[in-house]
């Protein structure tokens, strides 16, 4: 049973029982990330998201690890674009101290000016490890590439200059800014007792100041093109066309036809680029949708050498899928998404996490059922209706050792 | 509950059921895997994992995705050097459709000429994204270094020339020799009906022939270096010294000396080059048996300029800890690797390869309980002793991009 309470002040809590299972996963998911960020601060949001766990009014870093690690448990967090989360790993009677351990790290974080130095250096040497990892960096370029001067077009981690510029006001001000109320939610799953959560939020989240944080610019999107000389093996190529934000009503024929083109083994990209002629290993489509805007795009690895060819032939499977899309193909994509949704709400960190992204997306919540009858409510028109508004483009394109794509863009 | 079957060929059929999930997860998991190799056909056992999915004597390679997805359903492969597992996740209904589909892929390929031509051309782009991907390609390095000449310290994969020269005639004597009826596991868990699954696991299986496959060399630890020059923005340094096999009884006093020394984020390696000095995003420490002889390692990346120092340190970091492991740290060991398992047997993929990884090892199940006791029944001592073997070294080093663990080692 799912059951939704929002406090006085505006925290939404929400949890859905399993009582089947033994554990529980419960997280903080605050409606902030990367996106609020301007040029100088870029990376506060994941800076914040790192000191935080270097030390509570009352908890050292290493205590922090311990009181969860003692009872088996985890505790981690990660910083997106439009997103924060802190999250645990419980046993489900361990449920109030992986909350309480939450609570104190963005209540009361300590923010000790050597500590901050100390994970600046972790900072950039997580940067240093994502640039070393070229399928991961090429969706960072592909970010500047589409959204160029914009805060959806930096890097989540920040860059050398602007992390080395942080200070602690900036962690106290995002922090005061932000993390407001009204952009905070509790999401329990597993074995939880509804009523319960709640008190335990009331007494460690009911004094969080009301309101939400302030708006974010909206995003405007541009075919740029950003183009990493680094010779690897591989080239790695991306592509992006703009697509709509989280409640537009084209978002579940985007969905299908992500799945169509690019989703699986059956999808069209899979077969012509993999399955026909060996291109690549890896070749996928995905759908990034933000509040105001979106990105629907493609990966693909191959050799340099067929970086062009690949390529092209990329675009034009996209344009002839749009197109030519089948009622067989949509059936499929239809079922693969009924599939993928019921197989991650089998996991309680599916079911927290599935909880809050449709309200930080949507303020509301939908049931599995209620989206399983939307998405088979889609017609083929409406898809390849869709679907060929992404791929009239004009594409935003980034690569990582292909010169190749300057030409096919 | 968990049920055991033999057919009278020898194959085993295991399944767990879960009836509060709407979905099964199936695998076939094959006692074989790269260290069956020798150095003319490495690469074989997962070139024919590949080629496989190109087609069967009544199905396409694009029938195959089709026939699995029109359902929602997935199905793929991966193989190791001591295993190669091929595993569908489908409603639970469809649970027959993936069990036959896997059987056709291994009892009936076509490996038709074109084909193996083109998937071999996608392996060498799979080799050129493992390449691009130093945290990847580091420990088949590391593989290298510590079993020198040996399969187990091949590439998976293969190289470019074992690749190229591999013939129809390897895979189909590697399918006949490797996959005998007694090397071969049907594992399922999730909502599943064993006695059905028996049924249609002699219908598919049955006639395999019986035996196992021959026996592997033992391997033969060495503490060799391998030192790959290519530049990143860090230094990827890994180090593994000799442990015991799957049986050995220092296994469970391992298993817990490598969480307290790497496992998380209370661990030692963890607060003292992350924590305490920054050196580090990534640090952690793992345990990969084999049968008869396994591998602990240490993995890090640090800036290039930090590298000698985070080496040593890590090297120094274990040895410390080994001596000095306290009743705390043991207790929360314990806890971690308690509450691990319970969270891994609550998806029908956990349990189905918990079933299959026990049966492939030991040749019997132990409940989780079982483990969970015989993990709780070590002592203190118990693991200051086996990790003072590990920690007496020598170690195999690795590195991509870092001259100084040479020095180091």
């Amino acid at each position: 049973m799912t059951r939704l309470t929002t406090l006085a002040n505006g925290v939404r809590v929400v949890s859905h029982d399993m009582p089947h299972v033994a554990t529980v996963a419960v997280g903080l998911h605050v409606d902030t990330g990367a996106r609020l960020e301007d040029e100088r601060t870029n990376g506060v949001a994941h800076l914040l998201e790192h000191m935080v766990f270097k030390g509570t009014a009352t908890r050292s870093a290493r205590r922090i690890a311990e009181e969860v690690e003692d009872v088996g448990g985890s505790i981690n967090a990660y910083t997106a674009r439009d997103m924060t989360v802190f999250h645990a790993r419980l046993l489900a009677d361990d449920l109030p101290l992986g909350l309480d351990l939450i609570a104190d790290l963005v209540r009361n974080p300590r923010f000790d000016a050597d500590e901050l130095e100390r994970e600046k250096a972790v900072v950039l040497q997580e940067l240093g490890e994502a640039r070393d990892t070229p399928d991961d960096i090429v969706f960072d370029h592909l970010q500047a590439a589409a959204y160029p001067g914009q805060a959806l077009g930096r890097s989540i981690l920040g860059d050398e200059a602007s992390v080395a510029g942080l200070t602690e006001a900036d962690l106290r001000d995002w922090l005061a800014v932000q993390y407001r109320a009204g952009s905070c939610i509790v999401a329990a799953a597993g074995r939880v007792d509804h009523e319960a959560l709640v008190g335990l939020s009331e007494r460690l989240f009911g004094d969080l100041p009301t309101g939400r944080r302030p708006d974010f610019v909206p995003a405007a999107f541009a075919p740029g093109v950003v183009h990493d000389r680094r010779r690897f093996e591989q080239a790695h190529l991306t592509l992006a066309a703009a697509a709509p934000g989280h409640r537009h009503p084209d978002n579940d024929a985007i969905a299908l036809f992500t799945m169509a083109a690019g989703g699986g083994a059956s999808s069209r990209l899979f077969q012509e680029l993999r399955e026909e002629r060996g291109l690549a290993y890896s070749v996928y489509a995905s759908t990034t949708p933000y509040a105001d805007a979106g990105l629907f795009s493609v990966y693909l690895a191959t050799a340099k050498k067929d970086a062009a060819r690949a390529f092209d032939l990329a675009i034009d499977v996209l344009a002839t899928c749009a197109h030519t899309l089948t009622p067989d193909e949509l059936a499929r994509a239809k079922a693969q998404v009924r599939a993928g949704l019921l197989m991650s709400l089998e996991s309680p960190a599916g079911w927290a996490e599935f909880l809050a992204r449709q309200l930080l997306a949507h303020d509301r919540l939908a049931t599995p059922a209620e989206l399983v009858a939307r998405v088979d409510a889609v017609d083929l028109e409406q898809v390849r209706a869709a679907a060929g508004r992404l791929v009239a483009g004009p594409y935003a394109v980034a690569d990582v050792g292909a010169a190749a794509v300057r030409r096919a863009a």
